[in-house]
């Protein structure tokens, strides 16, 4: 068993609160850099067309013009698809999608940049556009691109066919879910600025530096050592700054090394909304067979989702869709297809969940509309097919250990008194309960292992303190707080002493997208690997100090003690001995995931490593009149293996939840024509904190073997349940079947026959 | 053996030429941030005294001023002393200079810093100053600190007394050298700007940046972790960088840290030259016994320094100076004495060297004096007591391996025609040629091993670029391409494909100063040690690649080859599966020197790991109508090792050689009451491209197994034989000893009775 001293499991404050706060923390809107120049998307207006004139004519005499490019002046590669390769950095044949940026127009002040871009004109042969996965779907000419579908996943095991052909119980199933529009709350943004040296140094508000650099590498055709990525503090990410930063950074890239000037590109909030990814809506088809005491037998689901334009992060989401697809229970027999269809729409992509949220809903929609036709308690049902230890998932995946569902599922029940639960004593109110289970595999999956590795550097000081770096990044998820408390459990000092630097590319090696719930998991095996290397130094040059045996060292709480006869020294003592004799104070630690057995062409095996789980409880009151949905309380409980920080994990928690309760209830992303005219915060409802209600956090702790201290992720588990939870409350309680998103009052009245 | 390809001892380009001829490297005071003030020093002109007001009244209205710190405002220690604590960062009791800063003033502007910084009041109450090394020595009362001796090192080997008792040469000889200012074009300059975290950034024009992260750290009272100090491209240091920007920076980094902004401090020229540290003036007494063969039997020998008002690194040049005081010959009986004595002078400190120049001088003269004692040819005697393999240095050190010395001496003679020197044709001109002996111990040594470490971290980019981080910098001595060849060489890939990036403290361990010239020999090793942990994963990729054992996989010149089958991949190839396979590619690298056996009661031991050796040979003209003298040629072999960069080698010999004509014969640096007299180009005469005539560098290489590639350093021995070659020149031109320096044209005139 692993030892654990006070520090895992307790309650931190963030280490990065108090700049937060107080506005001392500079974003990239912040951060001015001398000689800098400004620059703005321009952008096609319309969903489909060919490109045919770009017209700069109007402009080019205005005392704040500085210049204007286009793809003809991209010197590399003009690509900027993270995946498939489908997407030019500046579209220059065909527009794709109203807001498929065309050029880049760079200007003396960010004002000005916006209001000569607006200027541009952008003379486009207009195509019909496809707007919808069945239009996609259906089309037999005029693709986007060279087929309609963008990307598929399946699973294909055991038998469903003769199941279904023999089973007392067939149930089927439609559930549509919408776009999502991320509204981090900063806006795309960086700072890129020649080195002087022929090289790009780039800031700003992402996810994944080390993406910015091979996106800029491969725009500019300059080598990775000449360019280096830093991250500024993020105001939000949430998928959102995963890829799209490439696009940004390597746009502003391309203008400050045309220019060798520093060119800031910030976008507005509408050209964001326009120009940037969304989450796919999904169109779901679940047909399911079970016994009569509500086993699973069969399942053949279709998952259908709007990829938009681009495919960016489109096959990560599929796959996890389709990996995922009927939840956390034993189905023995399972054919699941997830295909992307192309559309002339903003492109969709990473987004919290990559498709769990989706196909949750499904399942759980899935899961309660097997119960009502059993007439059996939807607890009761998946009691009856939860995951344990020793079943297999739907890819035949056997779990070993760090099994949580049913102990999140138990506990959930109990605290929400499942069994008792309290009704309505208003009748213009009705009051609903409503379960949602779920599994999430931790980081990339098979479909990702090649890059699923990540690094730190940890460097210990003279004085004792210590600097660490980490190839992952803080985007308001808690990393630095987290990777605080893991380097100082490792190291056996005070969490005070460590400082985490800010990510940049050149500090540690490339070590894949902060996405996939991957920070505790892989940077917190990273900082044990660096620890396993450092503390014999320590121990070592301690044993030297205090005249003993190694064995006799122990290094706890900053001090290092000689258990032989009690002395003890500091931690800086010792780190300035460790200076004095010379010894190096610097180690690198990695970790990659373990490697997967698993077929893709049958969707068949080790689909992930591990597994985090989670069931959240909704209760909610409909009233009847308006059509409003309250939601009273959420009970949420998740299996994380271990707590790091449970302050931090109840935070994720509540914020998962809430951006759950918004897609379910208040979020209705509209568009005409592929514009978007939900472009503000005005007319794109976010919750609000009156909206989210109470939210009770519940921390399963069924340590992962792999995992720092047993951890496992729980940046996206916090939102997957949410609106399936909500769904099956309201079903419960006005009695029919709520089977889309978003629920909004209208959506209510309209079922209550209002 | 060291298998070499053709990287190792091919010229290379300097990596950082294009900028620096170009225009295009930005500078310390090209260098902007937003919201930046400006700092100038506000410092006592007197001397010596007792500090009694500081009054900034008659400025605190002008709209420029922002604020002005003195030493109260230091809210950590006040002692910025680099070996010694007798330094405060500003002096709030004592003034012991013209020139000791005794607060900061801020301001919108430089000009405005530096104007406001003259009109305010320092009022002193004024004592006697000490200003020479014989009044320092002989005070009674009245010491700048606990003593007027700053430091002291000495050597005690054999029987010295007893040799001098029966010698039938016994021949005393006293010699002097002057100040030295280093005069790099760059002045000291910094920014330091608060985090937004609490700590601080500081980036400025300097050699040591861990030097600079441990007296911001002492200063502010900040752990180190809080403290990134980052190299900007230095124009130029020559010691004079060493410790000093310790001071600008700290002082810098009170004002950001006390108005939470950024904050600029570039010394005016004339600030710089008054105010920081220069060459130690030596008074030296020589007193050797010789045997009628010319073997050396016995030395006594007094080296006194002068120190200046604080002991900065005076610690190092008494050691050094000391270790080598009788130059690179046997002798088995010695007492040396090497003292350093405070003045109320500009402090002395490290420059070039390190007192090797001044001993150098010493002994060369000496050996000269001797020669013409016994009528004997200088080489001749030099031959007779030359150290080899398997003879003892002077401390007694057993040299083993890598003793070139004698092949610099005959190649140089060789080279000059020692044994056919051509007589001056013109009675007005006097032709003389001089010969001059130096060994230089590479790095810290004994008295310095503690802090004797370097490293790089090494990052091989997926597409085969690379990055290199090394703890030392490059400052004008070409740095950053021999770190280029020797990782290019240590990997087995072409020089392009690397980039070295810009020093800071967060990206290698602390490494020590960039000093004594560390660079290749401390660097490259770490270099190697890098490259033996990164090639058995490049190796073991590269044969599960081609499909192939370990030992047949060879990486050369940017390809792996498969020795068995001469298949063969691109690096880029390697490099890419690399990271597919999820293998870390960064890596750290680490050397120390070996340890030391070295008693410093006797000064007895191995006072360096290695030595370098070079012979100057110097043919000079001496004008007996004015006085002026021409150097002619000067013959400069040196025994290096290995040479990296035979480009490089020639510069640095070519830059030192010239450093040394100016010491010898123009720069006559000149004080009033500690006030520099010389504080410009007009007057502080530095040697131009026409005083320095020909050089024509040798390069020996007699390799050192511990060097990497056999390398050993060059950086400092390139300035150290000048001098001496030079006066025993013009001595053997006008038939007169000429004992000390500058040798400006009235020295001559009155030598010649004119």
């Amino acid at each position: 068993m692993v030892t654990l001293t006070s520090i895992i499991g307790k309650r931190q404050k963030r280490v990065d609160s108090r700049g937060k706060v107080t506005g001392s923390t500079r974003f990239i809107t912040d951060i001015s850099v001398e000689n800098m120049l400004h620059a703005a998307p321009v952008y096609s207006s319309e969903p489909f067309g060919k490109l045919v004139e770009i017209d700069a004519g109007l402009i080019d005499q205005d005392p704040d013009f500085i210049a204007f490019y286009t793809a003809k002046d991209i010197p590399g590669v003009n690509q900027v698809g993270v995946i498939l390769e489908d997407q030019p950095l500046l579209a220059d044949e065909i527009v794709r999608y109203h807001g498929d940026s065309v050029g880049i127009l760079v200007a003396k002040s960010h004002e000005s940049a916006l209001r000569l871009a607006a200027q541009v004109m952008v003379n486009i042969e207009i195509f019909d556009p496809v707007l919808s996965i069945d239009q996609s779907r259906n089309a037999t000419e005029n693709f986007l691109h060279e087929s309609n579908l963008a990307c598929q996943h399946q699973v294909k095991r055991g038998d469903p066919e003769s199941k279904f052909a023999t089973a007392t119980h067939i149930i089927e199933a439609r559930f549509e879910t919408p776009f999502q529009e991320h509204y981090y709350l900063e806006p795309q943004g960086c700072i890129a600025q020649p080195d002087g040296q022929g090289g790009i140094i780039v800031i700003g508000s992402l996810q994944c530096p080390f993406y910015v650099q091979k996106a800029i590498s491969k725009a500019l055709g300059l080598p990775y050592s000449k360019i280096k990525v830093e991250q500024a503090p993020t105001g939000g990410a949430f998928g959102g700054k995963e890829d799209i930063p490439s696009e940004v950074c390597a746009r502003a890239a391309l203008a400050a090394f045309k220019l060798n000037r520093p060119v800031k590109m910030i976008y507005s909030r509408t050209d964001d909304v326009q120009l940037t990814s969304k989450r796919h809506p999904f169109q779901m088809h679940y047909k399911v067979a079970v016994s009569d005491e509500g086993k699973l037998l069969a399942a053949d689901i279709h998952l259908e989702e709007n990829a938009g334009a681009y495919a960016t992060l489109s096959s990560v989401v599929s796959y996890r869709s389709a990996m995922q697809a009927m939840g956390p229970y034993v189905i023995p027999n399972i054919s699941v297809e997830s295909k992307s269809y192309y559309t002339n729409l903003p492109p969709t992509g990473a987004f919290r969940g990559f498709g769990s949220p989706q196909a949750a809903f499904g399942h759980e929609r899935m899961m309660d509309t097997i119960a009502a036709e059993l007439s059996m308690d939807p607890v009761e049902l998946r009691l009856k097919n939860i995951l344990k230890v020793d079943t297999e998932t739907l890819t035949g995946q056997r779990l070993n250990s760090s099994v949580g569902a049913e102990e999140t599922l138990l506990t959930a029940t109990e605290a929400a008194c499942w069994n008792n639960k309290i009704p309505s004593s208003d009748p213009r109110w009705k009051i609903g309960y409503g379960v949602s289970l779920i599994h999430y595999g931790n980081c990339l999956g098979a479909a990702g292992w090649f890059m699923d590795g990540s690094g730190v550097k940890i460097k210990v000081h003279r004085d004792g303190s210590i600097s660490v770096a980490f190839g992952l990044v803080e985007m308001g998820q808690g990393a630095l707080t987290a990777v605080t408390q893991m380097t100082a459990e490792a190291l056996g000092v005070e969490p005070e002493r460590i400082s985490v630097l800010a990510t940049d590319t050149e500090q540690v090696p490339d070590s894949g997208p902060s996405v996939a719930s991957r920070n505790v998991v892989m940077t917190g095996n990273a900082i044990r690997d660096a620890a396993r290397k450092l503390l014999p130094t320590l121990k070592e040059a301690a044993a030297e100090l205090m005249d003993c045996d190694l064995n006799e060292v122990k290094i706890e709480h900053g001090w290092v003690h000689n258990t032989r006869n009690a002395g003890a020294l500091r931690f800086k003592e010792l780190t300035n001995y460790l200076y004095l004799s010379n010894r190096p104070m610097d180690v690198l630690g990695w970790w990659h995931v373990p490697q997967l057995e698993y077929d893709p062409v049958s969707g068949v095996g080790e689909a992930y490593f591990t597994y985090s789980y989670a069931t959240h409880i909704a209760k909610v009151a409909v009233d009847t009149l308006t059509g409003l949905v309250k939601v009273e309380k959420i009970w949420a409980s998740h299996d994380i293996g271990r707590a790091i920080n449970p302050a931090g994990l109840e935070a994720q928690i509540e914020g998962g939840t809430a951006q759950g309760i918004g897609w379910a209830l208040t979020e209705n992303f509209k568009l005409k024509l592929g514009k978007v005219l939900t472009n503000n915060l005005t007319t794109y409802l976010l919750p609000t904190a009156l909206d989210v209600g109470e939210i009770q956090s519940i921390l399963v702790e069924d340590p992962e073997p792999e995992g720092p201290w047993g951890a496992k992720g729980i940046g996206e588990p916090a939102i997957i349940p949410t609106a399936g939870a909500i769904a099956n409350a309201i079903s419960n309680a006005i009695g029919k079947p709520v089977n889309s998103i978003p629920i909004i009052p209208e959506r209510i009245l309209e079922l209550l026959g209002n």
